[in-house]
């Protein structure tokens, strides 16, 4: 956590179009929500081409939904996915009435990372000094 | 948004079958909670067989899970949720036990389209006439 | 209802270690949550290698996304994502830094099983009673 999924048709990105999305995406949530890099997922969920719908007939969608723990301000979250759709509109070449971008607000005590509840956002430092070693997380 | 995001096993259905899913959705959504149909987003992510469980075993659940901005009565979506069972499973021929739908109101401050905060539900013509143009809707 | 999401790297995981977490969720939710077996979803949803990125770079995240019922204690959510968490790092040999398990509340009324809006926790038997029926449930 965060965790930012994003479902696209396949074939639509190469993979140095993904790796500097991946990239964009978690510098951006760092950049902006803060947290602990080593936590930041970014996963790409491609369908085949065919099974996306837009309008009610066949299209290619793009959703980038990200999961990141409660308690950051709306400022915050409305300049992440400016960001983010910016980001992705430059490097995709998608047309922009094709992307859409959510936030979803969790709990911070309803994830884990390996097994340790997540520390509220602002709080990372004491958790890591603590989980840390646990985890083997070197910084 | 809305997205919704249909979990199902490959093979289970045909590509005339996924079109008449995804227009049936899109219809039910908007005459039942309204909006955009430009902005109606339906993706079929499916599963290889062997990776779907049902208590406890390999099965092959079928799960909608829909993503709306929030804002509607409980009963439209209730209903929304109703027509979207009985339409898939009138199409699919799934064994109603195996079909979950579900719905997530999202805050429409936590969703864009384009890189454009979407409007609460009721102010879309608005919205519309002023973001339209940014992104080439022609309506 | 509840349905447990596990995204991971395609060829991580062999069909014995998946059979054993998913049956181990199920057991799990059912065990500290309640709730009807028949109900249990468990999907894995893989990617292919190189499009799961962690902390920016390639990597083999795995997340965990239970989709459950709203209602329960965090006392219950907490125990079920720390027995989730050592479940899978115990079958899978993942790192555990790598590991993400995350709950989401669902308020029954926004979830139908077969076209029948879900009972609250606690209230499976008597919908049982009536529904069961209508969905060819032995049990």
């Amino acid at each position: 956590m965060p965790l930012y999924q994003i479902v696209n048709q396949e074939g639509l990105l190469s993979d140095t179009q993904r790796a500097e999305i991946a990239a964009g995406v978690t510098d951006i949530h760092l950049d902006l929500a803060g947290g602990l890099r080593q936590f930041v997922n970014v996963v790409f969920q491609e369908y085949r081409t065919g099974l996306g719908f837009n309008a009610g007939i066949i299209g290619a969608p793009m959703v980038i939904a990200g999961n990141i723990r409660a308690g950051r301000e709306q400022a915050v979250k409305t300049a992440m996915m400016e960001a983010i759709s910016a980001l992705v509109i430059r490097v995709s070449n998608i047309s922009p009435k094709d992307l859409t971008v959510s936030i979803a607000d969790v709990k911070a005590s309803n994830a884990m990372e390996g097994g340790h509840v997540l520390p509220e956002p602002g709080e990372e430092a004491a958790w890591l000094a603590k989980v840390g070693p646990l985890l083997g997380l070197t910084k």
